[in-house]
C-alpha cells in the first residue's frame, strides 16, 4: 500500500490510435495521454507497449486502482481476450492478463461499443433509465442492451450485432456474406449509396461537391448538402432514417426498454435522421396505443464515450455485463 | 405464527380454467385444484372467487406461504395489474392486492408466457443456462427473453413481443393492423393458412381429412398428416420452421443467448418443426464461423408450466423479473 492518491484509468484502442484517461466517479475524464497504433502488421507486443506507455502517461504520479480498456475488435464473453480486431495483429490475444501483469493492478476488458453504451446509460442519454438500447450507426450498424445500467454481452460475448438482423428476405448482399441486412438500409454507408444512386437521377449539389463522380461523395458530404437544402442529401437522410426506425421496432417489440439511444458518425446529424425514424417507430412498432413508446435520443458523450465506459468496469461492480 | 407446513401455490388463470397446485423447491407439483373460469361477460370477483377456491383447495390445510399467479393476459411492468385480458373481464384489475387482500399471504403475478419461460430456466430445456430465449408458438408468436433465470419484462411489461417483429416489408398483413409480422409466417395460424394453400394445388390427405373445406383445415390435423407422410403437410412444416429459423437468427444476432427454447402447441412436432428452423438459423445468423450457434430445443415442461413458473416467483427472489 502507498499513500499516493489512487486513480482509475480508462482506454480507448481504435485502428489509428490509443486515448488513456483519468476517468473521475463522475465519469469526467481529467487528464489524457494519446499515442498512434502501429496497424495490424506488427507484433502484438508493440501495440501492448503504446497501450502501457498511455496509461501510464495519464496516471502520472498517481496509484493506478484499476484500468478499463475499450477496444474495436471481438473481446471474449470472459473479457479476457480480444479474438479479433479488424485493424489491430491480435488474434485471441490474452490482453487482459497481459496488462495486468505489466501494470500490477486489476484490468477489465470490453468491446469499445458496449463501454461507449456503459458510458451513456452511467452519465449520458440513457442515464436512470432501467433499461435501454444503444443503436451505433457508422460504416455499419452496431449497438447493445442496457439492463440496470448492465451491458449484455451474451454467450459469446457477440450480443448487440443488431446490424445483421435481417430486415428484408432476398435483399441487398451484405459484406458479412448474407443479404438483407438492417446496415445496408440504415447506417453511413446506405446513406451514401443511396445518395449515390439518387443523385444520378435528379439535380443535386453532391454532383459538384464530388466533382461529377458519385463514388467520390462520402457521408459527411452528404450531411453538409441535406444542411444546405439539397433534395438529394434529405432523401437519403429520410430514407436511411425510416428504415432506423423500421429496425428500432423490432427491437423495441422484443425488448421493451426505456429508452433508445442512437450514436455513431451518422447521429451527429440529429433531427434530420432522427427524427423520420420516430415516424417509422410510430407506425411499425406494435401495440403503440397501449403502451409507451421509448424515447428515440442522440448520445450524449462524444469521443470520450469509450474511455469513460472502459473505467465504469473497475469502478462500478454494477457496470459488470451481463453474459 | 403457526406451526402448520408452509406451501408455495402457482396458479395458472386462462381463458377456461384455473389452475392451482403445490409447487416444491423442485419444481414438482405434489397437488392441484381446478376450477372453470365464467368467462369475460361476468363481474370480476367471481373470476376471483374461483381463483380463491383453486388455492385453498390445493393447499390444503397447510399454511400459505406465497402464491404465484401466472395470467393469460397483459400483466404491467409492477407485476400489480392485469390490463387486459382476451378471454377475462379485467381491466386494469389490481388483482396482486386483491389477492393479498383475502388470502393474507404475499401475491406475485406475471403473465403466463413469462411464467413458462422462467419454469423452463430453472427445471426444464433452459435449466443451467446463463440467457435464453423462450418462443411459444402456438396461434401466433409469444415468447420471452431470460438472463441469469429472471425474464426481462420490460418498460411497459410487453418485453417478449417477438410475433409482431416485421420480417418481410410490405408481407401479409397482420391481425395488429400492420403487415410482415414474424407471426404471419411461423406460427399455428401460418401453419394452417400454407397447407391450405398447398392443398389446392397439389393432391393431399388434408382433403379428406377436411371433408373437400379447406377451411375446416386445423393444425393438429397438419400435424396427423405430416406424420403421415403427407407432402403438402411437410411443406407446410418446411416453411413455418425455416421462418422460425430466420426470425430465431435476428433474436440471436441481437441478444446471443446460449439456448433457444420452442414451446406453444406447435412445438408438439419436434423436429419436423426444429430441423428446418436449425437449417436456417445456421444458414441466416451472423459471425456463424466465430460463435457456438446457441441450441434450438423443444420445451420440456408440459401444462404445468404456468404453475410452476408462477410459483418460482414466490419461491426464489432471483426469478424475480427485470424491468
Amino acid at each position: 500500500m502507498t499513500d499516493r492518491p489512487g486513480v482509475v484509468v480508462g482506454v480507448d484502442i481504435g485502428g489509428t490510435k490509443v486515448l488513456a484517461g483519468v476517468v473521475g466517479a463522475d465519469g469526467r475524464v481529467t487528464s489524457t495521454a494519446r499515442r498512434t497504433t502501429p496497424g495490424r502488421r506488427v507484433v502484438t507486443s508493440q501495440v501492448e507497449d503504446a497501450l502501457v506507455e498511455a496509461i501510464v502517461e495519464s496516471a502520472g504520479d498517481r496509484e493506478l486502482v484499476g484500468v478499463g480498456v475499450a477496444a474495436a475488435g471481438f473481446v471474449d464473453s470472459a473479457g479476457e481476450r480480444v479474438m479479433f480486431a479488424p485493424h489491430l495483429p491480435w488474434q485471441g490475444e490474452p490482453l487482459r492478463d497481459l496488462l495486468e501483469q505489466r501494470l500490477g493492478c486489476p484490468v477489465l476488458l470490453d468491446n469499445d461499443a458496449n463501454c461507449a453504451a456503459r458510458a451513456e446509460a452511467h452519465h449520458g442519454a440513457a442515464r436512470g433509465a432501467s433499461s435501454a438500447l444503444m443503436i451505433t450507426m457508422g460504416t455499419g450498424i452496431g449497438g447493445a442492451v442496457l439492463l440496470d445500467g448492465r451491458v449484455l454481452r451474451g454467450a459469446n460475448g457477440m450480443a448487440g450485432e443488431f446490424g445483421h438482423m435481417q430486415v428484408v428476405p432476398g435483399g441487398r448482399p451484405c459484406e458479412c456474406g448474407r443479404s438483407g441486412c438492417w446496415e445496408q438500409y440504415s447506417s453511413g454507408n446506405a446513406l451514401v449509396r443511396d445518395a449515390r444512386a439518387l443523385m444520378v437521377e435528379q439535380p443535386s449539389v453532391l454532383a459538384e461537391m464530388s466533382e461529377g463522380h458519385p463514388d467520390r461523395v462520402t457521408g459527411p458530404m452528404v450531411t453538409t448538402a441535406a444542411e444546405a437544402g439539397d433534395l438529394v442529401a434529405r432523401a437519403a437522410f429520410a430514407s436511411v432514417g425510416d428504415w432506423l426506425g423500421v429496425g428500432t421496432a423490432n427491437l423495441v417489440a422484443a425488448l421493451d426498454p426505456e429508452v433508445v439511444v442512437i450514436g455513431g458518425g451518422v447521429s451527429a446529424a440529429g433531427d434530420r435522421l432522427l427524427d423520420p425514424a420516430r415516424t417509422a417507430l410510430q407506425r411499425t412498432l406494435v401495440g403503440v396505443g397501449h403502451r409507451v413508446v421509448p424515447r428515440l435520443v442522440g448520445a450524449e458523450l462524444g469521443p470520450e464515450a469509450g474511455m469513460v465506459g472502459a473505467a465504469l468496469l473497475v469502478a462500478d461492480r454494477a457496470a459488470q455485463p451481463l453474459r
